[in-house]
């Protein structure tokens, strides 16, 4: 079995104090029960049940099950029941709506044969939620307070229904909601908290490894050795939309060092960092590190690169803002590329990218501008110039250089975009390390 | 139960025809057991039941189960007697590599109370593969041939896992790889072809009405009648970014047409389109309609709303471009936004908002115009403008409307800039559809 811990240590020792009086559990066992008939008509992928195990992992637990049922009470309550015979506490998520189709307050009080009983305390907890909103608490919400007889309410911060606990046969059932950011909340905030470490089990560290810039057999190639079934440590490599992760996961935190030492001396400029760290984080940082401003001229990818680089809260101490120079038209007014250029040669080529960044640059006093220019497809693609074909500019007080790239033509206009913006953000962070492409 | 057609009326038809002589079945129930440690500890989302269960429901199967066990033996063989008890067919994934805790093969012979035999026909697939790659076949390999007495081994077109068929008490047992392209593949080819098809179920017509505007509560109640348990046709509702789903599922086309169409006529204008429509296509429909165009000036949300803009492929049609005046000089600079202005008020104001879209739309010279200017956080929030605060300018020939939303701080820094694009989309939406907001 697997075993995570997030690195957290002063946490996990927090967590491992209070619950010394209780002494080391055998092998603590978790199910969870994950419901909606979205999920068994195959709508919605649940990804409700990895979040949750990872959680129970970095606190030593074992997920024995998790089991999807449909918004059907007789399946919910057998899953339940079975949950509650094979683990000592139950996770059960979705299903506390307000509408019809909500029967989990329903079917875990048949499994545990006890009545539903609406909570005053509850039922003033959803009122306030539509108070704060301006708005009046709809009928239907009502039912949300309803809890099994014997069992507690547990506060929903981010939304209307509040989870559920209660105990059964000596063994806890807890109810969340099923919108993950509800339950991600819930969870962290009031239920995790209350469950025993199992420090036997909680000594593992996962440090992933990120890099953008080689596919993910090549990587595989030059880490093959680390990678060999039964090895310790354990090196897995997994690739998402181009961004490919190694993950170590060892026995303590030395190991666990040494062996991603290991790897991003193998891997130099292709990492960008660890964990949560994406490119436009890591470029970020170098930005503030350095103390240097940037903007983007954007045509084919229409926003999504300013977007990105956006996304990370504090960059508005480095990012300027950006244009959006979808036209021809546009790119004549805003910067300056001459109109019978782009009659003449479209405007997807080195010279028009390198004039975008050098406009863009004087245009918002930036040390640093990127620009893009491509054809982001289905259609407007030609044989001189297909679909794929995008080109890029980076411009700074040195000039301005231009590179070219032919994403391939199985991508969908998403993923050239998106592509695209990691390849920017990619050659902005290799100059900033003073790497070569 | 929701059952779902793919919308290939062709294929179905095709399908339903040989099966003809096995006659109309009882309402077909199928298990889904994914196997595998890196699923139950949260490593890895389990994509494979969902896609599965969308294959089966595409023949008039109903999944009434997914289970996902890791890779211990009795827990594998418990779930797969589970799925045999309550299914007509058990659909297996995962466990059937060549390494020592793959155990599928074993597990599986256990649940069916039979030892295992190489299958030497088998034997010679997998050794082919090796060939063809130049290599010779690893010892640990040998054991993908084998298979429980009585039952037969599915080729594997794609990799070296023969796949596993075996009858247990009536009921069909199918392993398939849980490399989800070699399961697809096996699937495809060997699997559903043999698979009778319940031409009862497969005439289900699936329709989803995309909303926007007002919470899944509140929308609940105006269809409230809609969604009582057992009624026919099946109406769902889900939630998801703000963007509120509301599902028909019926038995004929005419009868969902009837539905939607009483849907739509309570719903009115917080209906935006159906099935895969977003706010940004339909908005784009609307201007290609009406022959006009737009630009957007964005602060806070950095380039998010002109990315969505041309996600959508033709947007070149109506779409001149954006500035994104992310800090106060881009907005003076590009916009016209007094300096002084900003210093007294801020950024975030009515104002602010209107100058913004006014100005942007006379750059851009389009007959439309949108700005955004809020506050994302999670820093930057203060009493009197607080996260979440966002202003939204539309500018259009006859002037210029502004309108404030104040988005929950429960939100992230994303969900509140995405929640900002859609309302803007939503503003131009209703402009152009002549309705109010």
């Amino acid at each position: 079995m697997l075993r995570v811990r997030r690195r957290d240590y002063i946490g996990t020792l927090l967590r491992y104090l209070p619950t010394c009086r209780t002494g080391m559990l055998p092998g603590v066992k978790a199910a969870i029960v994950s419901i909606g008939t979205e999920l068994t008509n195959g709508l919605t992928v649940d990804t409700n049940s990895a979040w949750l195990s990872l959680e129970l992992a970095s606190i030593g637990w074992d997920v024995g099950l998790h089991v999807t049922v449909p918004d059907d009470r007789d399946a919910i309550a057998a899953a339940v029941r079975q949950g509650v015979a094979q683990s000592d506490a139950v996770f059960v998520n979705g299903g506390l709506g307000p509408t019809a189709d909500d029967l989990t307050r329903e079917s875990i009080s048949e499994a545990v044969g006890q009545g539903l009983s609406r909570d005053p305390e509850l039922l003033r907890q959803i009122e306030s939620y539509f108070d704060k909103l301006g708005r009046s608490m709809p009928e239907s919400n009502k039912r949300q307070a309803d809890i099994p007889i014997g069992g507690h309410g547990i506060a929903n911060t981010c939304g209307t229904a509040p989870g559920v606990r209660v105990m059964f046969d000596g063994k806890t059932i807890y109810a969340m909601p099923g919108v993950p950011r509800e339950m991600k909340v819930m969870f962290e905030r009031s239920i995790l908290p209350e469950l025993p470490v199992d420090s036997n089990r909680t000594s593992t560290v996962v440090r992933t490894i990120r890099c953008f810039g080689a596919g993910e057999a090549n990587i595989g190639e030059q880490i093959a050795d680390l990678m060999t079934s039964g090895r310790q440590p354990v090196v897995g490599i997994t690739a998402h939309d181009s961004i490919i992760s190694v993950r170590v996961i060892a026995r303590d935190a030395a190991i666990a060092e040494a062996e991603v030492a290991d790897i991003r001396g193998r891997l130099g400029q292709l990492v960008f960092g660890e964990d949560a760290t994406t490119l436009q984080s890591a470029v970020g940082q170098l930005l503030l590190d350095q103390k240097v401003t940037v903007s983007v001229a954007e045509s084919c990818t229409g926003g999504m690169l300013g977007g990105r680089l956006t996304d990370v809260s504090g960059s508005s101490g480095y990012f300027q803002g950006g244009v959006v120079t979808y036209a021809y038209e546009a790119k004549t007014d805003l910067l300056g590329v001459p109109a019978d250029l782009m009659m003449q040669k479209g405007a997807v080529n080195g010279e028009v990218a390198s004039m975008m960044a050098s406009a863009c640059r004087r245009r918002f006093g930036t040390d640093y501008a990127l620009s893009i220019t491509g054809v982001a497809g289905p259609g407007g693609g030609s044989d001189e110039k297909p679909v794929g074909l995008v080109w890029f500019g980076l411009a700074d007080a040195g000039g301005v250089v231009v590179e070219k790239r032919l994403f391939g033509t199985h991508l969908t206009r998403w993923e050239i975009r998106d592509r695209a913006c990691k390849v920017a953000l990619n050659l902005l962070r290799l100059r900033m390390t003073g790497e070569s492409g």
